[in-house]
């Protein structure tokens, strides 16, 4: 397998209402190249969770010893529970041709692009404020201390915007699923993703040359 | 009109054989979107080119005075003639929404790339060197000695791939039209491109955290 079978690895990320997880839901279900990641967690089950679907468990000692050991691509604290994301299994998707998909929030994104950066960096977002607004009071189930406290986070990401690769817009979601799709899709065919094939045909023209 | 709706500039280079003049007309016959440049020459028109349409038919005189003004995107000298991209046709489909593609050469794009680095630099190459040679001798009309020329020309155009954003392998015409879309409609969607519709959703989402 060259760098150009390799996946790619994308992170999807987005404001409050964005509809990210529904883009994600309908890239799995109408392309079978995509995979989504599965993060490792310090907190405990949830009644009808699946080790390995749902979250890897890990006790907090365990999890620990993922970060001194430098398994994890990101992670963080969240109300006493740790929440990262195990390399092994999103390399192991890559070197099987799988696009693996993180959808993780800001700070994480930067953890990874660092690291990696080739990690190609997404965010989505509704057409206007107006629109994140309507789309969190129209869920119903969230409290207007709730809302105002997530207009505000939106306000603290939009600060970020300008570190992401790509920013699509959710008017629709079947253009943005598309949208995501092709993006990804054409992430495939940049310099450094075919460096491989580069080099191989370079040496062919030169052996080429050199002999006929 | 916003930054947004601007249209992208694009390069597309390419090896002999490559296919490039059957995508750009693919590109042109299959979506309303794209316009191609026309190069501006001081050679002489031959029968049946039309001015607009082949070329810009200058004077030397002319074409002289377009470089000292600042009017070219890009220029070269060939066989004693000037050939070189107006900029203003370029830009004017731009800022009418086109996505506007130039078939020129490494050392032009690059001075295109010097000048605007958003434009989008695309080199298509067939699968192999073989399939160069191959494409090469099946046209029936070059001399051997020309085909050898044309493959140590590719050899060293082959140094230059690495300064091109995109690398795309043509192994079948209507595969490769599809990605070299794909990419140009992706493009619409980076963060540069969004910019102003980026600062435009910051401001709006201060705006509500302030007032409401």
């Amino acid at each position: 397998m060259t760098d150009s079978d390799r996946g790619i690895l994308t992170i999807v990320s987005g404001f409050a209402g964005s509809g990210k997880g529904t883009v994600m839901n309908k890239l799995i279900s109408e392309h079978d190249n995509y995979a989504l990641s599965v993060s490792a967690t310090s907190r405990a089950p949830r009644p009808g969770e699946e080790e390995g679907k749902s979250y890897f468990f890990k006790t907090r000692e365990q999890f620990e010893d993922m970060i001194a050991d430098g398994m994890l691509l990101e992670y963080a604290e969240y109300v006493g529970n740790y929440y990262g994301t195990p390399k092994d299994f999103v390399f192991a998707m890559m070197d099987a041709g799988k696009d693996v998909i993180l959808e993780i929030e800001m700070q994480g994104a930067m953890q990874v692009k660092e690291k990696y950066p080739d990690t190609l960096l997404i965010f989505l977002t509704p057409p206007s404020a107006d629109e994140i607004y309507r789309r969190l009071k129209g869920r119903g189930t969230e409290t207007d201390e709730v809302i105002a406290k997530r207009m505000k986070r939106a306000c603290e990401e939009s600060e970020y915007i300008k570190d992401y690769d790509f920013l699509v817009i959710n008017d629709n979601i079947n253009d943005c699923t598309d949208r995501v799709h092709n993006i990804i899709q054409s992430a495939h065919h940049t310099v450094s993703h075919e460096s491989g094939f580069a080099d191989m045909i370079k040496e062919e023209l030169l052996g080429f040359n050199t002999i006929k």
